[in-house]
């Protein structure tokens, strides 16, 4: 893999000071245009060898481009709210807006490769380690984020010779540090899993750049030149067309949906005492979860007055406020809308311990962006499989994921709709796009089902709940969650036995 | 201060439930109202001795509400992101957008009130912090957020009988810890210490609420009433008129701008030896900086044209790209909109070992703002107030403030404009807002004069540079960084010495 960039090119100071100036006057234009009509953004990721001058690169590229739109993120060790999230957090969070550049100086590869290299774990996990990063690569490139992925190579030879001039002059002495020497020791492994990982993500839309990094002047060229093929080529592109209006689903006959037993009720009765069991007890459960340092994502979907917020009432009222916080999902915000989809939803992961509540959620992208054609079609469509890595990636870091879909017929919403419109302090919750969205029943019921179908997983199950009967919904809710928690934290002990309680009274 | 608390004030079940449903109602609709023309936001800070009923409160506020409109903020330990940075970051962080309330549920009040209960500062030192809250507050009135701060308050015999009811039912034994029973024992310091903040800190327009917090039911629905009491008054007033036109100022026929003797010069030659040096010293002192854990803000000011980018450049190319970041200040994004002025800056406020270099910064209020008419003339007379009392807080948590302000004439900017338009890659820098802006020449003039009058500080000085001379202004530039790093982290040290130089030739 590395062998090409074993010869030992190089540029002398000629040749570079006649090339310089104008890559780096093709970079500034295409970086004006770029910032002139964001189309997309970019995100550069520089990896290899110690000594291999990343982080000369990465300064030269700073010191050549236009500083307002450019900013590198040195990846070091992470700081506690990004460890008590999973892995890819901190790279969402810095993932850069349209029409800007943003240069990562250790990335998503660091951890893996660094991993794999000591043997600290195995090929198969490595592997698996690698595809999630050609998932999410490829979730970048669709969403518009032109990434460069350049690989700076040195021999082990070459690095023994570097980190011994650098030790020499008393001006850069300090820049070799006891760590190096060790990268230097185990420079096999770490070129091996490298090259390992190069080839399992060096994708036809995000490919992999081997650089010969030896000579400062060749390296930096290159890597300029690189940077200018690719944003020139993606500045030609022509921006992508608006999203056309797409013939709506029609649901099946017989579906997940409409196949609901939607009459199970409760009695006013049973209910308030089954709703006060239940609530002690997720309350209880929380509070375990916490202290194991567990978190958990409970997401609500379901149409319009399906009682999503007075499910949410009734989750909260048992929680410690200090650790739970809900999440209302409404139109994006313009930061929101310059980044990929999802990371508007990843800003609000939970920290260990802490509960998110979502009122409406990511799978928008599924249902009202999809039904109401904004987004284009293969936008949503690999939405599934993006929301599916998501979910993965919370649960892999230790968060439990509950989906509920909340039912009801069409007539029970009218029902609530006319109900909400005559009574006092409900009056808030009914906006004309309620009304609107009412008409597109069918198709939002296709979209849906097909939802249910392609991201209830079994890890992260989607829950149809039966709300035509409001009690009935929010026991179902408190007693899918308390069951989850009990799977993963134990059984529930209620403190007070059955007799003391008795007497009591 | 507490007397009237102090009368156990209670309400039976019945008065509690002939009330509350009207209350909660008109708090929906209020809430509503806020979210339909969210021309502020709330922030309810919620404080008391512990047992006073703090969490149950938040709790009953959070369930009686819209939960799409409402988050609470529990103020726990703070994350190493915060504990690095000022300490009111964290609060900063979590000023709600307009439309929004947030409860905070410990505040900037509990960190100054325990250190002072537990005697670790002494008055004046309390007086201090308390006086900075007067200000932040003051602050939050003027950027349209609405204060809420109750008191919930309960003798030392009731906080007693309340840890004691709690830890008999098993149901509720947890929420009793030993820190409790510690806090139980300094109630009186506690009392005392918050006491005098009140008093330092009700003002007429953040007032604190006292409320007797012994019953619960008497408790919650006051404490609902004194938010929907508020809401609604502020409901009433009518939005703030758009700000009109004012009468530009005019510079002084002598100020410190004009006063400034643009004459200096520095050959090439000699320019790229000091420059050299200079680069080579700030890059030690800032890795010196970097290891001592100090970090730094450095903001560029000065017309189209002045140079800041080619200072920037000559900066950043002598320091490590992981620790430093270049944030270009431009229009405000929805989010920053919404929140009060300062909260786009305070979101890039550096970490330990960390430089935020800012091409244009807060001071554009004063600038740009104050004479396009994009602010009310009370907004921009106060930002100065403000903003020396953000830099005096940076300055506090260890971050040094570097101020420079690139002084050039009208006619060298000219020169440079033309010089612009016809050369290749600097062409992308000339907007016509450039040549608009231009034609304010004088009125920029004066308002420059007024805020280095005003802002600058002996803690964080404004440094005027003169800028006729690109190389003049870029060593100068340097030099002020480096003896500002000198004078904090102790005289820099070439590692060669001149002697070891001419050997080396």
């Amino acid at each position: 893999m590395f062998e090409a960039a074993e010869l030992d090119l190089k540029l002398s100071k000629h040749e570079f000071d006649e090339q310089a100036p104008s890559v780096r006057e093709a970079l500034l234009e295409g970086q004006a245009q770029l910032r002139e009509s964001p189309e997309f953004s970019v995100a550069i990721v520089i990896a290899g060898a110690e000594g291999a001058g990343k982080g000369e690169t990465v300064n030269t590229l700073l010191a050549w481009m236009d500083a307002r739109g450019i900013q590198s993120h040195a990846m070091g060790s992470p700081s506690s709210e990004d460890t008590e999230r999973p892995d890819f957090y901190r790279y969402w969070r810095r993932l850069p807006a349209k029409g800007q550049i943003a240069i990562f100086f250790g990335s998503w590869y660091t951890f893996p490769v660094v991993e794999r290299s000591f043997g600290r774990i195995d090929e198969p996990h490595f592997d698996r380690k690698l595809s999630r990063i050609v998932d999410f690569e490829r979730m970048l490139a669709a969403e518009n984020v032109l990434l460069l992925k350049l690989w700076l190579h040195i021999t082990k030879k070459q690095q023994r010779r570097r980190f011994e001039k650098l030790s020499k002059d008393p001006d850069t002495a300090w820049r070799v540090t006891p760590q190096d020497w060790e990268y230097h020791e185990t420079y096999e492994p770490f070129v091996e899993a490298s090259a390992h990982a190069l080839r399992r993500t060096s994708t036809g839309l995000n490919p992999w750049e081997i650089i010969p990094a030896r000579d400062r002047r060749y390296r930096e060229l290159t890597v300029a030149t690189k940077l200018l093929e690719r944003l020139d080529k993606r500045l030609e592109q022509s921006p992508r067309p608006q999203p056309q209006p797409q013939p709506l689903p029609k649901p099946a006959a017989a579906n997940v949906i409409n196949a609901l037993d939607l009459s199970p009720k409760l009695a006013k009765k049973t209910y308030e005492k089954k709703l006060s069991t239940y609530q002690a007890r997720v309350g209880r459960l929380a509070r375990r979860m916490h202290a194991a340092g567990g978190s958990a994502v409970i997401v609500f979907e379901g149409c319009d007055a399906a009682g999503k917020g007075g499910c949410i009432r009734r989750v909260i009222t048992t929680l410690d406020s200090r650790f739970y916080r809900v999440i209302p999902i409404a139109a994006p915000t313009d930061e929101e809308k310059a980044r990929p989809y999802l990371w508007r939803f990843w800003r609000h992961v939970p920290r260990r311990g802490h509960i998110a509540i979502f009122d409406r959620s990511w799978y928008g992208r599924v249902l009202v962006e999809r039904i109401e054609g904004l987004c284009a079609p293969a936008d949503w469509q690999r939405a599934y499989g993006e929301i599916n890595a998501f979910e993965d990636q919370l649960i892999d870091a230790g968060t439990l994921v509950f989906k509920f879909w909340l039912a009801i017929t069409k007539e029970e919403q009218l029902r609530r709709f006319e109900e909400r419109e005559a009574t006092g302090f409900k009056r808030y919750k009914i906006t004309d796009e309620d009304w609107r969205n009412r008409e597109r029943w069918p198709a939002y019921e296709a979209a849906a089902c097909e939802m249910v179908e392609q991201t209830s997983t079994e890890i992260a199950p989607w829950h149809l709940v039966s709300a035509e009967d409001k009690y009935w919904a929010r026991v179902e809710v408190l007693k899918t969650i308390s069951d989850g928690l009990e799977k993963h934290f134990g059984p529930d002990e209620d403190p007070k036995s059955k007799h003391k309680k008795r007497k009591n009274k």
